[in-house]
């Protein structure tokens, strides 16, 4: 059970009330040990400024949300891979643990599922031979298979870990419970991916009666997912980084005022995860 | 592409417009092969006359909707095991090509998505063994991993080939690829599975923007999934069964004269499926 020190705010959770500097501040209220921001809360401020509120603070940077969306314009354009370079950039500009891709759906207008998947490792390929010119991890987010379609038709641990067995050094994963708790396999692809694989650790719960594709995700121990089970695999296998807590939210801890949003998350951190 | 002769329809479909008489009057009227009941259609005339009128119209029945849900009341009951012993009768009575299972979801009131596993398979275990006498083959369909929780927690070919492996003969899938699109290893999976393990095959289509987990389902060529080749990958392995139509659509298709749906399902098995 991670303690609030053991733990980090993925921003999206807090999304609706706070800028980088209230999440940032309210991290060091909360004695949470890290962050990871998503690019809009970073360019409100700056990737330099926010380096040195995060610095201030001394939080660590989980991971930087996100680079990818390969397929977004149909073909790899530079405008795409331009805009991974600079999400690099801004990633080792804040001193990040990696980048995360959430590495984008079907190319639009088309059934080419075959085609986005190669596009998708291409442009992997060529944001990892730049990002590895500063060392930065790049980390595949394999997003829950309703994403496929438009978000990432990257959906499992095991197509995740293909890739990065393709791709070599420098790629791993970023592991959310949300995404892959289902899957029978999780625990032997767990123990495929190894702990230099294993990225960044986000956790937050899967509601029983889920009434939204994307913005009804749970606090931890308000769904079904065994999340001390999942952290005992990964953690089985030397991942010894923080537990990140990203939950999208609507209809309840958007609403919510954003230190009640952080006493619960370290409290759940130390009963239900 | 299915011609009409070589489609079934699943009253899934026209679930608002038709009981199963207007169902069975309309396949003929349009020259659709073969009709798949759910249960509550099959229970407002009864078993024998359903047999009676499917007969009369010379269709086939591609199987009937659903047994399963092991997990529903935290522990094999009798209750549940009588109502799939009930619901092989039933399909045995109709002459359908197997029973569809649904298997059920994580344990009511838990995280525990091993226990629920393990019951799911003592439950196909038990019901296989009473539908064995009646050669009833037992299709699993592996649902979308979006109903892991609450409706089926076996949602990958992989997991649902792994349990057909244990359970031995009489028993394979159901594949709809409204559950399965996404899955990277699709093609491999269907090439495990076999001729003999290939049920059923359901088809519909993944709306890009879905906004609803559970009746959203699209019209075959209104969607993202490449249904002509996922049809080519479980032809190859020799299935020659009917195509069968199974749409969940709240606010478009059950909404429309049912007539307009079978035309549609028609003309979109030529163009799009």
């Amino acid at each position: 059970m991670p303690t609030a020190a053991q733990m980090s705010l993925n921003t999206a959770t807090v999304k609706e009330q706070c800028n980088l500097q209230q999440a940032i501040e309210g991290c060091a209220r909360h004695g949470i040990g890290g962050i990871s921001p998503w690019r809009d809360k970073l360019q409100e401020c700056g990737a330099d400024e926010a380096s040195k509120m995060i610095k201030d603070h001394g939080l660590e940077v989980t991971g930087l949300c996100r680079g990818g969306w390969f397929t977004a314009e149909g073909s790899l354009t530079n405008a795409v891979l331009d805009d991974n370079k600079q999400a690099v950039d801004e990633a080792v500009t804040i001193g990040a643990n990696c980048l995360v891709m959430v590495v984008g759906g079907v190319l639009d207008g088309t059934t080419d599922l075959q085609s986005s998947h190669q596009m998708v490792e291409e442009g992997l390929a060529k944001t990892l031979e730049y990002a590895r010119q500063f060392n930065l991890p790049i980390a595949i987010e394999p997003l829950h298979p309703m994403y496929a379609a438009d978000r990432a038709c990257v959906n499992s641990m095991r197509h995740a870990l293909d890739i990065c067995d393709r791709l070599g050094d420098g790629i791993g994963v970023a592991l959310d419970v949300y995404h892959v708790w289902w899957d029978v396999e999780l625990e032997a692809q767990i123990k495929r991916a190894g702990k230099d694989r294993l990225l960044a650790f986000h956790v937050c719960d899967w509601h029983k009666n889920t009434n939204d594709l994307l913005l009804d995700r749970g606090m931890m121990g308000d769904g079904v997912i065994n999340i001390p089970l999942i952290r005992s695999w990964v953690e089985r296998e030397g991942y010894d980084g923080l537990t990140e807590v990203e939950i999208f939210s609507a209809e309840k801890w958007w609403k919510e005022d954003a230190d009640l949003v952080m006493r619960t998350m370290v409290e759940r951190g130390l009963s239900a995860t």
